[in-house]
């Protein structure tokens, strides 16, 4: 069966975000790194720089390059890894008949034609990011990620510092050696499997710019290969930062490698998706050997981050049982299956260690599951959600103590008071690992629109101190995710992610948001398209009222007409303030006291402070 | 051109909401009161009692009603009003050519065919809910809004109390003498013009269920009139408590009226647009006669309520010349332009006593403007802005001391760290006067989706108290909004106002979450759409995966497939916890001590709390 099939052609989006062009910068420590931003220059008359945005999108939005996603993406970080001297070409582990779900010759999807030779750690040597950099090295994926972080910033620049972070350290410019301390100090990770080398790095950590994961996946009902890799291409151009492949049924295997080797963002998944699939889905019959093999089975494709679900503790599991949602998070509720049907200690926790092992021999990172997150209004914060949240912290501390890089899952429906202090309490618990929340939803009342109860938390966690917020589509409840879905939901958290920087004062946040401020009261109509989140939507809704071309160079717009315009009437006032003598401000200052409001004011003064004034 | 015209028949949605019926509750002080519901009941297996949600939608939902838009809503009020004794009908000011834009006969929209008589006061009469709270009196109207905000729950039901309501006072049931008191304070009104007898009384008030405004009308581009009184209906129908008419150009004073006489919703408006029609457009040639008499023919169609931009001070207006987006708000740049062109205090300030006359005279509430607001998150809490809201307070207490109704708008634009100092200034500034907040947009940088950037700052807000939000569409910025952008806009702001009300521990409002989630967690697929805010959302995304009827009662969904559902394995958790033992429960919970952990836990204790392991 792993004969390699040639692949057919499939069609993935390859287009430059309109109004956008991909730039790149090079490093210093590093010369040959070339960090990508979408730039977008505005109107001349604007006599403006042009915006740099941070960019996810990886290649495909580069207009020379040509993708060909048999042959995959160039292995950027190949050369670093090996150059390292701590790596070695192993034999890879073979692919079995389960992994795929034991599907039939005819339904097996394609194995990726050109599989690459696999990597792991020589024996003794930790090649974890997080390792490096305790042991103060920077790495290039650092220069890289710091020269992303930056968005094209002069490092002297005056910055407006103009937030409330909530004990965040965000530097004013990030520098290689800041990215290695936050690494090192395991505030901050760089998901990035050695057998990965596709990825744009990239860091998740309070003091960086907040991130959004996207999630896709085939499942047992519906979906397809082709989907799911042209769904990640679809994902990260409207700027998802990671994506999780939540496949379930069959061909896991394959499709996941597709995805991979096209995947200029981490890849996550949950690996006890695929360890059910191969014990026929009967939870009970799971086991430590089938887990372990699925554990090196994905690090040696190159997965970036697995979700393991080790804190679902036996003893916590009745803490659910009032609940009005019981277990809501898949991996929480198999695990707890588990427990109860042996009446034993998850296998998770009790072989910790070992998984710790594996990850570290490839770097892949954990993202400590919270399998018993609330899933309702109801449930939130919890006996049970708390419960398993300090556990994650003991193995967080056992992680580190191994050389692995950590972040923590959290929940998932949490009304808005109760969110803050589930960032207080995963600080504490958890050392300042990197927070990675699925929104919060703040209410539960509105299926089909859960990208938007979503977006509210995940706005207000990610202020608070989330590093990661994991999008909800409004499908959410209600069926998969299509295309449309999955932009909707990258695009409600793109914005949950920029309110949160903005609202942390990040250096780097605001001008986004000035240059497009400028645009709108300049009546730069294409600029204001082009700087938008999403160009294509922000035009076809302009051009629904106002189809004409000439509109867009019109200094007015459908909401007021032309003769009735508050932008129009602000440039007249600007004009008239920039032209008024010291005197005559001075005037204009002191003119209500010459106004007929002194009766009135009698009246008021009065009054005093009362609230409640006397009926008459 | 005053000849009445026969309307064509125009359509407007009156189906039912789908799962749903009306329900109405009678009164104890006032028996002929009939307050609506929309009443949902579950799936039998459920055996729980219908859940009651708060509507907005008028007779139009109701199945027994068949409307006809020529004739109006019935005017259940009329009789209350009237059997005050302190009004009188009047002879109605006459319509003027420039009230509809000096139309040409061949375009002017039909006036309405049934017009009612004018109510006024009696001289000397003060007929506001406020002068009558003051007085001790309780109306027919507020005996209906206490009805209408307990939502069905019994006076000596338990409630759940948990929330963080930052000083508001919410009690655990709403009386008529809560309703009146809060009034009689001003922390509450009641938008209520005599001459719209039509409406479903209504409050907005910190204390109470957070609403929402939806705004309609045409403008100088485009729209017409039948599509302004079907969008008006349409908001109301997913949710809109509240709806202003912005219209601009022509046919103004007709379409109002059909509006009015269709609405059971409070209408609004800003009487400056229209004087500003009057005198073409030109700002400069605005005068107090013109406005004066604006505000007179619109207090007797019966606008609830008046956006009147009285603290736009000729003062102030220079401090906005350095903004990056100047004055957006349409009636404080007209002024600003006025008060700029004639070197003149703001005639709406200098003339302030005597617009809370004419408010008096027919109960007309007041909407003080904020002329100033910021335009984008750069000006957001400016000096300008807190200039203008200090003289909204000083207004306040003069509206107040002249009888009348008011609440005070606020922004606009807002980063999510600057939104609580609105909140918190407003509420001293106005002696805690209602607050009705456009948003906060958190962010500049989604043009196409404002609806989301706002809904973030919304919910934020209305948990800190704002009292109305004013909804904002994915239009915003771009185009006028139809139906879909409508309800787009109506569904993301119920959102906010329902999570506000659920953080701030209003005693009604968890139980429409907790329904929704009894139902997803009992997998009741029929009751999850039925409770939802948008049925017809809700089952149409369920239908694009799995279209079957007999999916809507499968026991999974499509996320992950028949065998591998972590509601059901929840189930299972539940099943087995309720059949533990005491004893078998006590060893499940010291289980971990005998668990494969011991030597991960030694690691752990020596590492101590130290967030920072040393590296090995």
């Amino acid at each position: 069966m792993n004969k390699p099939v040639v692949a057919k052609a499939i069609k993935v989006e390859n287009s430059p975000i309109p109004g956008s062009h991909k730039v790149y910068q090079s490093g210093t420590l590093f010369p040959d790194i070339k960090v990508p931003f979408r730039e977008v220059c505005v109107h001349h008359t604007a006599r403006e720089a042009p915006l740099t945005i941070y960019d996810s999108s990886g290649p495909y939005t580069d207009e020379t390059f040509t993708p060909d996603i048999a042959r995959g993406l160039p292995r950027l970080r190949e050369q670093w890894i090996v150059d390292r001297g701590d790596v070695e070409y192993i034999e890879a582990r073979e692919v079995k008949p389960e992994d795929n779900g034991n599907v039939s010759e005819g339904k097996l999807a394609p194995q990726f034609p050109n599989l690459p030779k696999v990597l792991r750690a020589r024996d003794g040597k930790s090649v974890t990011q997080f390792e490096y950099a305790r042991r103060g090295i920077i790495t290039p994926e650092m220069e890289y990620i710091a020269i992303r972080e930056n968005l094209r910033r002069a490092a002297d620049a005056e910055v407006i510092r103009d937030g409330e972070d909530f004990g965040a350290s965000i530097p004013d410019y990030i520098t290689p050696e800041f990215v290695r301390d936050e690494v090192a100090r395991g505030r901050a990770i760089i998901p990035a499997n050695i057998n990965h080398p596709e990825v744009e790095p990239m860091i998740i950590g309070r003091n960086f710019l907040v991130k959004i994961n996207a999630n896709i996946g085939n499942s047992a009902v519906t979906s397809s290969m082709e989907e799911e890799v042209e769904k990640m291409v679809w994902a990260i151009r409207w700027g998802a930062d990671n994506v999780m492949d939540l496949s379930t049924g069959r061909n896991i295997h394959n499709i996941r490698e597709w995805i991979i080797r096209n995947s200029p963002a981490p890849i996550g998944t949950v690996p006890i998706y695929q360890a059910l699939e191969k014990v026929n889905g009967v939870a009970e019959d799971l086991t430590w050997e089938v887990y372990r093999d699925t554990l090196i089975e994905q690090a040696q494709q190159g997965v970036d981050y697995f979700t393991i679900h080790a804190g679902v503790r036996l003893a916590y599991i009745h803490l659910t049982a009032k609940r009005v949602t019981g277990i809501v998070s898949r991996g929480g509720s198999i695990m707890a299956k588990w427990c109860l049907a042996h009446h034993k200690e998850n296998f998770l926790y009790t072989h910790f260690e070992e998984i710790c092992d594996i990850m570290r021999a490839y770097d892949v990172s954990f993202s400590l599951g919270d399998g018993l997150r609330p899933g309702s209004i109801a449930d939130a914060n919890d006996a049970a959600q708390f419960a398993e949240l300090d556990t994650l912290g003991e193995l967080t501390k056992i992680a580190w103590a191994k050389g692995c890089q950590v972040m923590i899952e959290g929940p998932g429906h949490v009304p808005m008071h109760k969110i803050k202090a589930n960032m207080d309490k995963q600080l504490k618990t958890c050392g300042e690992a990197p927070f990675y929340t699925l929104g919060p939803l703040t209410t539960d009342i509105a299926p089909g629109y859960d990208h938007i109860t979503s977006a509210i938390g995940a706005a207000m966690i990610g202020w608070y101190g989330t590093a990661m917020l994991c999008y909800v589509t409004p499908k959410e409840h209600l069926g998969l995710p299509d295309r449309k879905d999955v932009k909707d939901g990258v695009i409600a958290y793109k914005i949950a992610a920029h309110a949160a920087d903005l609202a942390k004062g990040h250096p780097g946040a605001r001008m986004w948001d000035d240059a497009m401020s400028r645009a709108r009261f300049e009546f730069r109509w294409e600029d204001q398209f082009n700087l938008g989140l999403d160009p294509e939507t922000a035009r076809a809704f302009h051009d629904e009222t106002l189809p004409k071309e000439a509109h867009k160079t019109a200094h007015f717009c459908s909401m007021c007409g032309p003769k009735f315009c508050s932008m129009k009437i602000s440039q007249e006032v600007r004009d008239f303030a920039a032209g008024l003598t010291d005197n005559e401000r001075a005037d204009i200052e002191n003119s209500h006291i010459q106004s007929g409001m002194s009766e009135m004011s009698q009246k008021f003064k009065a009054l005093g402070s009362e609230i409640d004034v006397p009926a008459e």
